[in-house]
Order: structure tokens, then C-alpha cells, then sequence
């Protein structure tokens, strides 16, 4: 996993003065573009996370390669980011070193500038070489939330679905969970088999009364898996199943 | 309020086959940007909501200013946007009316394309003269999170802070809040004193322990009360206040 | 007319070491895009320029307007923007104008910031009330250039056209003349009859041998009068008229 | 050798009337700043060409790699690109090649769409191995042109000189020159010693009076040789020296 930090910048937002909001949102958005364009390209993913922090899918991407990133973002915008690369036995632990690696060389408002480094989660000795991605939407998102009920509500159900998803993935499966958009939600997870994934699923519908579906797809990179993912999705779509996975048929 | 919803983006993301998701990232990402420089560029606020259903807060721009935004939208992507303007008692009932203004034309999937409308709230008969923004983050936020603990876990704290806020004023104010980054939340909201915003962020600590400050501005347009309360917030970093506002002093 | 200029950019691109080249193509195009945008949504007309020195029509647009382009371009991008706004006789007058506004604030090589203001130029005592926008493009640019001779080729003739025009019609009539892509130039003008545009053809197929048409347009902003002009060439495609524009048919 | 064409694009600009001429020029910069961003990413070079037809150097970059940016900009534009790839005895042949590819498919106005492929030029049956990069700038461009003179005397002379060096370049070494921006010029071209380059500096001297210098880098890809070019400019500009390259010490 990818832990890319924007320096310094709750400082800079407020420097000379507060800078006007839009703008803020604006260059939060386009940084992150950039960096999902820049992982997208070599095959990974990138989440949005709290945009001055943001979260990528990596396998296979040397580390070195995020120089390049760096260099582009010091030549684009009026920040600059470090970036840490994380190996673990779930993908949070391997985010958690990647975080570290940013955290050691120093605070998130100071001094620090365009740290990079990795790093293997003490006690993990693996390589991993799969990824394993489940990508959820809610059933009939549509015709329960957008075109039914106010945009607010709309907003705070999946929201809460989707936060829900996230904290449950991440205490049984130690999987990083994303909001990606409309009433998607993206897991980089274990490897999960059916069971597992209708756990999380029913947990959610049990807690906050969203009802999800997901695909899950496995592969050598993010997008591999992600794109099985995707397409294991449709298949719930068209064939009205909550889950479709690499799992054999019997366990469907 | 403005509601902003991308025509028949659902289909299209997966026609003739899923899209690469870090595509789909990078285009919801600069078409918020782009939103967001737009309707700031008129002194509003935007939002990025589920990005395929942005927000805005648009007071004092003529509904017919927006077709300069669906032709921008239609020249620059692969998608179209339809847009819903409200009018009501509160930031959500507002929101409440634009939305349906869109979802009246026609559903999310399908054909209905670059909807342009306005609405007032069913039995209100006021008319919006002053906006009220709140400006809120998290106390010691760096320290408490981004420095100190995983990023996963930082973001799920912070996100569930948020979410209860969100949820919190919206029942309790009609209010219209969205993460906007970072630790931060800004919140349309009707004129809330000092007892309201205190009851707020007490609530949000007393559900999921996260612990905010806020800072509150009142003006004619979403940026004058943004920016004021931006001010406000810096108020609150530099005296310890946890709320800071357009209210008597006696108050502070 | 509108000068914007980079500043210090030049320095800045080789500091601390020559910055990557593909890098600067893409700031530079971004920066234009943002200025064109902004321009463009007030009705006025951008063009790249030298891209460190964009140039714009903004009739009717006030000067401060400009501070909120400053602000957006500081709070985007790792450079900043001097402006400046001239009234003159003719476009080129106009524009000397606006460059002087920046010129006079000190080099492009130094210190100066963000620079804004305006002027008339020297023995003028009109006011624009009135744009003319002549659009230019080559005849069967796609079958005699693009489909059938070398890239190098196409671009060399065409561009040997563009810059034919744009001193032609800046000597003989004070015009800002831009190429704005593909086969396409755009010329601010005073206002032209059809003799004088016929004229401005004939000598462009003279000197370099390439066969422009042209649509004229007259309007309060430069998007009226642009936007007739693009219909008028639209009258040329379609009839085979080489020149057409806001005179008596009897001239065509 | 690479070119880079949107398909129709001549057409969708007027349908189903003439779009807005701002939004255009903003459409074509973001589009060649993703194509620079692509081909930068993998050590390229790219220029905007005409803008409808780009330009770039992609040694060693392999063909099927430039599905991945047709992808991303069909799934982020409202047009799409077809590419093709050149391999020849000088860059001029090897985009002759290049253009071949996307001209034999079809018109540039018509149904192509997103065709790609890569042609050797005939007789050719070398390989490309190395890149031979010449950045010209204009002597004290500041001092006599922007500073000096109105943004339009700048813009036409700087323009000239860049056109008669290009003419130069591609009659009698088969170059490819661009205008990079500021008072920039980048030729890709065959190997050149100091007489040759001083030959064509003396060429636009004379032909139109602008006094250029030049660096000159070889590398295996652009970027190696087009920085090298720079910092041989960068010892120019130290030196007063008119051209710095790769060329034995006593020939400067």
C-alpha cells in the first residue's frame, strides 16, 4: 500500500491568510486526479482518503518510481508530497508502515518535504503477490436513494453504509476500504472467500439498514483484480446474486 | 442550495464495459474541481457529495447563470450534468427542493439530460438573504491522528466524527454538512448561537469521541460567511476557544 | 485587451535545476487552460500567446474582476500572475497598453508580483463599446494538409499562414491575430469591411501560398462577436464564399 | 516518432452549432497537457503541434503502451485520439511514417476512430537508439522582447525567428521543431555538430534578425537528452557562449 501526505499543508491553507475555500477543494481534487493518474497508469489504485492524505495500491510499482510522482507534483502545484510504501500481512498493516515511513521523518506540519521510503511491517517476512479487491455498491441505489429521497439523505445512508462497510472489513480482515464515488465503496482486502464477504454485507444491513452488493476479483495488480472485480459485479446486477467472487460456483 | 447529478453516469461507467476505476476517479475528481472553480469563481460554495451528485451553495446566482455550466460540462467531458436550484427554510429543505427539480425530469438512469430548474420549498415564502457556514475541525487533529496513529484508522475516526456531526445537525437544524478534507467539515446551516454549536460538537464527542472546535461567519454570499468563519476557526486555534462566532462576546 | 504574464518564469523553470521539460508543457497548458476559462466565462476571449504571456479580449469585464484570476492562479499553481489592461484605438494599441501596465511594474526576470492594473493608451479618448472578431481557417485544410502531406509539413505551411496574417493584419490594421488550432486563427480587429479582409487573404495566398477563409462577427463581448463569426464561417463551408461577415450582402 | 490526432475533431467543434471558443482552446491545452503528462511519464517528449494533431519522441516506448492513453482520454473527454508510431532515418521521416499510420486509416474528418499502429519509414532499416535533442532559446529575450517591445512585436518576432529555424532545421537536417513556450524552441533531430547548429542560428539571424543560442543533448530517450540540452543551455547563458553540446571541448 501508498500513503501519499500533502507537506505541511493545513499551515499553508491558512498562510498569509485562509485561502478561499473553492480553491482548496479545487486543488485537492486536481492533486488527487494527478495521483490517480500517475498510480492508474502503472496499474494500481488510488483512493481519495482525506485528500491531503490519499491511499494507493502499488504492487509491483518500485518505489523509486514515486520520484517521478513527487517531481510532478513540485512542478504542478504550490505543494509538495511524501509518499511511503508499505508490505504487510493486511493490506492496514501495510498501510500503517507506509504511514510510518512519513510519520518518522517528521510531523505532517513542519519542516518535512518529499519524504519517500518503504517498509515491511515488523514480523511480516511474505511477499505479496496478489491483490485481492471487492468492490460493493448498494442494491438499486438508484431507486432507493437518488431518485427517491433527498440528496442529503441519500448522502448520509450511504455514507453510513459505506463507513460501517470500512470499520467492519478493517477489524475482522484488516482491509482498507474506500468511498469511490455514487454508492460504490472499493476494498483492498485479504483474501476473502463467500462467507466472508456476507458476513460484511449482512453486518451492514444489520447496523445501518444499507443493503450492498459486491464483486470480488483477485490479480496481480489493483486494476487486475479490480476490473474481475467489476465485471464479478455486473454479474450480481444481472443475475440479482448479492455476491460473485473467484470462489467455486458451489459456494454462489 | 444547488444539487448538481451527472446524467446516466451509472451505465456509463460500465458501457460497453467496466472503466478502469482510477479513470472514474480521476474524472469525478476534476469535475468537481471544476464545478467548484465555478461556482467560487461567483463567491459560492461547492461540495463534492457523492461526486456523481455534487452540492452547492449558490445564493445570489441567477438559475439561468448555471446553463454557462452544463455547456462548460458538455464541452470539457465524455458526460453531461443536470442541475437543480432550491429555495426553502433550511440548508437541507433547499437542497431537498433542488433535488427534486432533477429527479422530477427524470431518473439518474436514463435519458434525461442537462436538466435546468429552480424551486422553492413547498410553504416557505422567506428568501434567502444571508448565509450562515460552520467551520469546523478537529482539536489537534496532527497530533491526535495523522501523526500519531495509522492512516486507516485516522481517516475511519475522522470520517465517523464527520458522519455524526452531519447526522447531529441535520436532524437537529436542517443543516447541510460535508467533509471537505483534511480534519475539516463545513456545515449551511440556519443562524445557530453559541449554545447550538457547543451542543454540536458536544454531542459528537459524547457518540464517537472525536473531539471539534468550530468557527462560525454570517454574510451575503456562502465565501463572505466562509471566510468568516475561517477566521473564526483561527480565533479558536490560537485562544484555546472551542467555538468562535458572530455572536455577542458574553457569549465567547 | 488583457496581457497576463508568468512572472519570473523563466528563472523558475532552470531553478534549482532545469525542470522537466514535459512538466513545463503541462503547467503551461493548464495555466492557459484556467485563464482561458476564467476569460471565457465572462464572455471574453483567451489565447496562449507565447503561454508565459497569455493575451486576452475582456470588454466589459472590470479590472479588479482580475484579483479573483490572481487568487485562484496562487492558490493552484507553484507560479503567480501579473495583469495588466489597456483601452486603446486598435487591438495591438491596446494591448501595447496592457503590456506596458506590467513592463513599467518591473522585468519578467525579478522581483515583481502579481502586478494589476490598467490603462489607456496615450491619445485615446474612445471607449470600446464594440468587438470584431475575424475567424480564419484554411480551405480543405483537412484534404490539401492533414490527410495528405507530413505533420511537419502541414504544421510548417500553416503556421507559415497564420504568421503571414498575423503581420498583415497588424501593420495594415492594428490587429491581434492568434492560432488557435488545427487550421484555425483568430484576429481582434477594428472593424473590417470586406475588401479589407479579402485583402488580408489574398496577401497571405501571395506571400506563402495558403488559402484562408474568414467569418467576421461584431458584438458587445468578444464571445457575441466570436461566436457570429464562427457562424459566418459556417456560411463560408457551406457556400464556397470565402469571405463572410456583418455587411451589405450586396458586398459579398 | 509520434502522432497524435483527435478524430472528427473538426466537425464536433461545430455540432450541432459552433461551441464556445474558449471552452475549445481549454479542451485542446488540458488534452495536450494529459498527452504531455503520458509520454513525460515514460521519459518522452510531446509538443502541441497544431493541438488537433500532436507531436511527441517516444524511443523506447513501446506501441501497445499508448492504448492505456487512448483509454484514459476517451474516459475523460468528449473525443477520442488515433495514434500512430514512425520509425525513420531522420525525425521529419519518422513522423512522416507516424502520420501514415492514422492518414491510411481514414480522413481526420470522418469515421476513424482510435486507430493505432507503427510503420517503419521506407528504405529505413536502422533502429532508433538514440535521441538527439537541440533547445534554442533567444538571446536576452527578456531585455530586447518583453520587456522592451508591445506583447504582439514580441510575440511576432519571437514566432518568426522559431518558424525560420524550423524551416531550417527540417530542409536540411529532416528535423522537427517546436515552439515550447516564452522565447523557446526544442528540435528533435539527427546527430548536428557545432557547425551545424551554428549554421542555423546564423540562418535566422539573417533570414529575420532574432539572435538565437542553443544546447545540444544526446541520451537514449528525450528527457536524457533534452535535459542535457538544458544544462548546455544553462552553460551558454553562463558563458555568452552561443552553443554548448556534446561535442569535443575544441570545437566551442
Amino acid at each position: 500500500m501508498v500513503a501519499v501526505q500533502v507537506d505541511d499543508y493545513g499551515p499553508w491553507t491558512t498562510t498569509p491568510r485562509p485561502r478561499r475555500e473553492t480553491d482548496l477543494q479545487a486543488l485537492q481534487a486536481r492533486l488527487f486526479a494527478d495521483v490517480a493518474d500517475f498510480v492508474g497508469g502503472r496499474d494500481g489504485y488510488a483512493f481519495a482518503g482525506r485528500f491531503d492524505n490519499m491511499v494507493g495500491t502499488a504492487t509491483r510499482i518500485e518505489t523509486d518510481t514515486f520520484e517521478r510522482l513527487q517531481e510532478r507534483v513540485r512542478n504542478r502545484y504550490p505543494v509538495t508530497v511524501s509518499i511511503g510504501v508499505g508490505t504487510g500481512e493486511t493490506p492496514a498493516a501495510a498501510l500503517d508502515a507506509a504511514g510510518s515511513v512519513i510519520s518518522d521523518a517528521g510531523s505532517a506540519q513542519g519542516d518535512r518535504r518529499e519524504t519517500l521510503g518503504d517498509r515491511v511491517a515488523e514480523g511480516f517476512d511474505g511477499a505479496p503477490d496478489t491483490v485481492t479487491v471487492a468492490h460493493f455498491d448498494v442494491v438499486d441505489a438508484t431507486g432507493t436513494y437518488t431518485d427517491a429521497v433527498s440528496p442529503t439523505r441519500a448522502e448520509l445512508d450511504i455514507r453510513g453504509g459505506v463507513l460501517s462497510l470500512a470499520e467492519y472489513l478493517h477489524d475482522e480482515h484488516g482491509a482498507v476500504t474506500q468511498f469511490v464515488g455514487g454508492d460504490n465503496a472499493i476494498a483492498v482486502t485479504p483474501a476473502l472467500d463467500r462467507a466472508a464477504v456476507a458476513a460484511a454485507t449482512d453486518h451492514v444491513r444489520a447496523e445501518v439498514g444499507v443493503d450492498l452488493q459486491v464483486g470480488v476479483g483477485r490479480g496481480p495488480t489493483a486494476h487486475a483484480a479490480g476490473d474481475e472485480a467489476k465485471h464479478a459485479l455486473e454479474t450480481c446486477r444481472e443475475t440479482g446474486r448479492r455476491a460473485h467472487g473467484p470462489w467455486a460456483a458451489a459456494d454462489d
